[in-house]
C-alpha cells in the first residue's frame, strides 16, 4: 500500500489529532501528529482505547493529507517538498498549490463535523462495531472540544447536530456532561508552569504593522486563574518586551461563559475593544469564549 | 430571498457557465456570466433551451458563490470587495479569504462533474422532470466541452463514469457524437475575428513574477488554422507589447488530439518547455491538448 499520512497542525489539540485518526482509519491511511498531544486528547483517546498517532518529523517528500489546517505556516516541517493530496479543514483560507488537489473546507465549528457529514457513507459501511464506535466516539469528541461544548460564538447547527447523532448511536446519553468531562481533562491548571499555561496555545497576529500575541486556556474552575494572577501579569510583560506591541491572555471560564482577560500594553485599547472599564492588568468579559471570533477583529479596529 | 450570484471565470466556456447555472437553479441562487458566451455555449443552451444567465459587471458589495475558478485575477472586477460564500472549482488553488468559507475542489476534467458528483441528491430531488433534464444536459455538455470528448489529459476515469450516467439518463445514445457535435460548434474559426479567436478563452497567469498570457481554442479542421497563420503571429506580437512577458495561444486540433501552439515571446523557454525543436513562431505538438495540465505546468517550470 502506498504511504499516505493525515495530519492536522502544530501544536495539535483534539480536533487535528481525532480528525487525522479518522480520516485515516475510513481511508485505510496513516494518521501522524506534528506534536505532543494535550492533556484533553489524551483523555479522549484513552475513553475510546484509540492509539497515539506516530509522529512526523518532516513531510518532505512524502504524499500527505491535511486535516484542520491549511497553512503552510501552522503545517509540518517540509510541506513545501511534500505532495498534497487532499486538504480537509474548518478554518479561513490561505491556500497555494500548484495542481488541482482534493480541497473540502466548510464553516462549521470543527473538522470533524465536515467529516462526519462528508463521508457519512464511509462511516456506516465500517464492518467492525467496536471501529465504528471508536470512529465516532472521537468525532464527537472532536466536536464537543472545539466548540467548547456547544458554548462558543463558532458553533453551528450543523455541529449540534452532528454531535447529538454521534452520541446517540454509541449511546452516550448526556451530551454536556461527557464535553464537561473532556474539557475538564485539561482545565485544570493546577502545578503547570506559568509558560506553559500560556504558550501551548499562543498565536501571534499582525494588526496594521503591529505585532500582537494571544494565548488562550480553557478553565474549568475559573478561581484557580486568580490564584497566578500576578505570575501572568509579569510573564505577559516580559513577552511584551519581545518585540509585541501587546500581548494577551484569554482565561476562557468553560462554565459561566466568559473570559478573564490578561494583558500587557495599551489599557485604552483594550477598554474600547471590548467596550470594559479596566481596573488594573486583566478584566471579565462576559460571554466572551472565542479569540478568533471575538477577540482578534475587536482588537483588530483599534489598531 | 436574498440576492446571491453563482458565476464561473472571465471569458467564460461552456464549464463556467453550464456549472454557474446549474449550481444556482439546484440552490435557488442567481446565475451570472463575467462575459460574452461562445458559439459552442450558445449551441449548448439552445439545445437544451435554458435561458443565457444575467451579465454580471461588478461584484462589490454582492454575495457570490465562484465556479470553475478561484484565483481572483480570473474573477469580476470587485471580487474583493465581494461577499464569497462558497467555492466550487476543478483547477489548480491559488485563494486566500478572511472567513471560512464553503470551498470544494476536486481534480477532475470539470466543475460540472464535481457538481453532478456532489449534488447528486439535489438533482434527483428536483421534481420538474423537464427542469431535471436540462440540468442533466448541461452538465453532460460541460463535461464533453472540458475534456474535449474526453480526449483532454484532465479527464478522469469519475468523468467519464459521470457523463455516461448522464447522457443515459436523458436519452442520449451516442455520447461522443453528442460531443464533437458540440465541439463542431465552435470548432470553426471561418469568418470570425482574429481578436475574438485568441481571446475568447484567454487566461493571465503569473509566472514567478512574469505575465504571461495564454489563449486556447479547439478546432474540428486544423487546416483552418494554418490560413490565419500570419494574423495570430502578428495578434500575438502586438498583445506581448502590453505589458506580457509572453503570450502564447494553442489552437487545439481535437480530431487528431495534438495542439499547434503558437507563441510570441523566448523561443528557448518554448522550446525547453515542451522539447521541441522550434522553427518559426509556431510548433505542433502531438498529444497536448490541455493548457491547465500541461502548458502551465511546463511553462511555469522554465520561468
Amino acid at each position: 500500500m502506498e504511504e499516505i499520512y493525515v495530519f492536522g497542525h502544530k501544536n495539535p489539540d483534539t480536533d487535528a489529532i481525532c480528525s487525522a485518526i479518522v480520516y485515516a482509519k475510513i481511508k485505510n491511511f496513516i494518521p501522524a501528529r506534528l506534536g505532543e498531544i494535550n492533556e484533553e486528547t489524551k483523555f479522549v483517546l484513552n475513553h475510546f482505547d484509540v492509539e497515539v498517532p506516530e509522529l512526523l518529523n518532516n513531510a518532505d517528500g512524502k504524499k500527505v493529507i491535511l486535516v484542520d489546517h491549511n497553512e503552510f505556516q501552522q503545517s509540518a516541517d517540509g510541506i513545501e517538498k511534500a505532495e498534497i493530496l487532499e486538504v480537509i479543514d474548518h478554518h479561513k483560507i490561505k491556500f497555494s498549490y500548484d495542481k488541482p488537489v482534493k480541497f473540502l473546507t466548510e464553516p462549521f465549528g470543527s473538522t470533524a463535523t465536515i467529516i462526519a457529514k462528508n463521508f457519512e457513507r464511509d462511516i456506516r459501511g465500517i464492518k467492525s462495531i467496536n471501529e465504528k464506535k471508536k470512529i465516532k466516539g472521537l468525532l464527537l469528541s472532536s466536536i464537543l472540544s472545539d466548540t467548547v461544548v456547544f458554548k462558543s460564538p463558532t458553533t453551528t447547527e450543523e455541529d449540534k447536530r452532528i454531535a447529538k447523532e454521534l452520541a446517540h448511536s454509541i449511546g452516550i446519553e448526556d451530551i454536556v456532561k461527557f464535553g464537561i468531562e473532556i474539557k475538564k481533562a485539561k482545565g485544570s491548571i493546577k502545578g503547570k508552569e506559568i509558560e506553559s499555561i500560556i504558550m501551548s496555545d499562543f498565536k501571534e497576529f499582525d494588526f496594521n504593522g503591529k505585532k500582537v500575541g494571544i494565548g488562550q486556556t480553557e478553565i474549568v474552575d475559573i478561581n484557580e486563574i486568580y490564584e497566578i494572577k500576578d505570575k501572568i501579569s509579569e510573564f505577559l510583560e516580559n513577552l511584551k518586551n519581545k518585540g509585541y506591541e501587546m500581548t494577551v491572555f484569554i482565561a476562557t471560564d468553560i462554565i459561566n461563559e466568559g473570559s478573564e482577560l490578561f494583558f500587557a500594553g495599551d489599557k485604552d485599547k483594550i477598554e474600547k475593544a471590548f467596550n470594559v472599564k479596566v481596573d488594573g492588568n486583566s478584566v471579565y468579559i462576559k460571554g466572551l469564549m472565542s479569540r478568533k471570533k471575538q477577540v482578534v477583529p475587536n482588537l483588530q479596529k483599534v489598531f
